[in-house]
């Protein structure tokens, strides 16, 4: 096993100059996809790819690739993927995609610079519009590219500020002409910071990532009614709050007692008429489910379902349930995800199998293509805030095991 | 038992004359105490405290005195006092307050056509600003007759508007010249709509209501972590709304297993972010615990206390807890309760002992005089809305029992 090691100087520069562009007079991160901030980072990047000698393509929703290609193989060739983005959420950290996306840049010119000579190209990708912010959905990029939606239906799409995310795109230059799906990756891997604690509180650096939870977002509408908080005796009361609180309970108590990687989240919530002395007519709040398996995840839709119905009986409430998302779980390749235990278990590092419970390019990447993804701690699971970080020495771990991985993939090692 | 009834008709003409009186263009009544449509009810009221040849007199807080003295005695003699408000909230039923107020005047103006020869004056009493609406708090008229706060401290308080009570009343023509607490009730009977479900429930015509429950409002803020609701495992969570949705449940089990007639209500809450992939991390609602017993009262508000205490240390997050109000119980005399049931059960009418969760006048006059109330029931309970209805049977019943109560109790049986 080599025990050469990616250059962490020149890795954390790069991180730290991405990340000081985008920044607001208050001195807030905000590189929203599709924004003149976004056109600053991606000419950066773009710089950094034309400097390492990667050939840069943009395809027609603006996902940006840096091609090494040694031996010079034609367009339909098989190549190993490496990638992420480097859109932000506002107000963001300057850890989450950029990571992913700068280690890919810094193991192509590891490899470079020590002579590797992998039998595949080796493709940086940084995908348009992860977050999703102005733009829905998100993940549209890698959702593109995997043949999830049309690029003209990616570029249709109306921002929360009234603009067209294509308009914008060629108004900042990433207007590519490719057709996204372009490239054939055998393998695409994404390196990532935790973004939850689970890293951390085990005092493990590496995680290699077997699965992406399923998601079910729900809003629920609970009718009851408005009555007197003092006048109205407890057994002929309809409240619509108790009842919400009944459910957050519930799913509490489930998720508790599974012994799945189940979440059950209830973040948002509202009651009318909101009066202190007021027995609540209504209460709308959110359920936020998640679990690595569809069939359990199912379950827990079920027993809401049941819960639910019981609870009209029990309250006299009327329910009503909207659907607002839903994806299934990804199971990533399991043979990558072997690759990433065995060579972190040869430099040393400690690693764990997880589940990854939040959304990334690699969950669209892994339909068309084996799949899978390395995570490093995140200091008190903190992301999508200016808190987000992670120590220097679990980045540079990180991305020297995807050094190791983009090696074995790609042939390099023969 | 005399079988003499009230003039059903003319107490309907009267309450529906008053309540077509601060119409707002869209139809709605509302005639907060101060405003020029609170001049307008109270003009009305006081025509009729005249035609009916009461004296008329208003004290330093705007409380309007209708007294009937056939015998010309002194004014430190004893009186029988009948009252409630005529003021109102925003958009209004036509019944709460006024009922009381009109009723006391049907009952005079019929014991008058009856020859009736009371032992002592029979006084009709409007306290000013029941409702509370513009200026706290609210019973101040009746507070202030009792000694509770003084008339310049009520005067001098400032309306939502930003204008002073005072002022509005000297405005209106209603800041009369007598001190607050001129004339001394040996009993004061408050005939008011239930504004709650119980008797309508019940199948009940009369509740005698023998005490009126202690409030205890507090405002409760829990915080916890606001973590990735995908990435942060169920066992590492310091989640603020499932907390909050915890005291909730606590709070209703509780009232629900209790034997009296304790409530408990949480009316309104947020959660912060208030996002729907983000674990709360401040959670804001407010608890009303009523009971007519006090030390009961304090038994649950020791038992909240021990719970929130509990909560820090299951769920990992702080609690703060802010009392906003707290009144006492009040217990009505029990020989006035008494004379009202034997005089609803000799009317033939259906009746029960209840408590008020309500606050109204009353509880102030307890403080100075035996006192107690009368309900007719609610229709679905509403009250403080346009749907606000009492049936006019119930309302002829109920002023028919004040009438027979007022004869007991001012001595004009004998």
């Amino acid at each position: 096993m080599p025990s050469e090691t990616i250059n962490g100087e020149r890795l954390m520069r790069h991180l730290h100059e991405l990340g000081s562009i985008g920044r607001a007079q208050d001195g807030a991160l905000v590189r929203l996809a599709g924004s003149e901030e976004d056109k600053l980072g991606r000419d950066k990047l773009v710089e950094w790819l034309k400097e390492a000698d990667l050939d840069v393509v943009v395809d027609k929703v603006g996902n940006i690739f840096g091609i090494w290609n040694p031996d010079g193989v034609g367009p339909s060739h098989p190549v190993l993927m490496l990638g992420s983005h480097i859109d932000t959420v506002i107000n963001a950290g300057i850890y989450d995609g950029c990571y992913g996306v700068l280690a890919g840049l810094e193991v192509i010119q590891t490899m470079m610079e020590r002579g590797a000579n992998p039998a595949v190209p080796i493709v940086i990708a940084a995908f348009s519009n992860e977050e999703g912010v102005l733009y829905s959905p998100d993940m549209m990029g890698s959702l593109v590219y995997a043949g999830g939606i049309s690029a003209d239906a990616a570029l249709a799409s109306v921002g929360t500020d009234g603009s067209v995310l294509g308009e914008r795109l060629a108004q900042i230059g990433y207007a590519g002409t490719e057709e996204p799906g372009f490239l054939k990756p055998q393998a695409y891997v994404e390196l990532h910071i935790e973004q939850g604690p689970v890293l951390e509180r085990e005092r493990v650096t590496i995680g290699a990532v077997e699965n992406l939870q399923g998601i079910s977002w729900q809003r629920i509408v609970i009718e009851g009614d408005a009555n007197h908080a003092g006048t109205t005796p407890i057994s002929m009361r309809k409240d619509a709050g108790l009842a919400a609180a009944r459910v957050i309970t519930f799913l509490r108590d489930r998720a508790k007692a599974s012994s799945s990687r189940a979440v059950a989240t209830v973040g948002t919530i509202s009651f009318e008429p909101n009066a202190i002395n007021v027995i609540p007519s209504r209460a709308t709040f959110t359920v936020d489910l998640r679990d690595p398996n569809e069939h359990r995840l199912e379950e827990e839709e079920a027993a809401l379902e049941e819960f639910l119905n019981q609870l009209e009986t029990d309250e006299g409430v009327t329910v009503k349930v909207e659907r607002l998302a839903r994806s299934e779980p990804v199971k990533f390749d399991e043979n990558i995800v072997k690759v990433i235990e065995r060579t972190a278990n040869a430099r040393g590092y400690s690693y764990m199998r997880m589940t990854s419970g939040a959304g990334h390019d690699a969950q669209m990447i892994a339909r068309v293509a084996p799949t899978a993804m390395l995570f490093v701690p995140s200091i008190g699971g903190i992301s999508h805030n200016p808190k987000e970080f992670t120590q220097e020495q679990d980045l540079i771990a990180g991305a020297n095991v995807l050094l190791d991985v983009a090696r074995s993939l790609s042939g390099a090692e023969h």
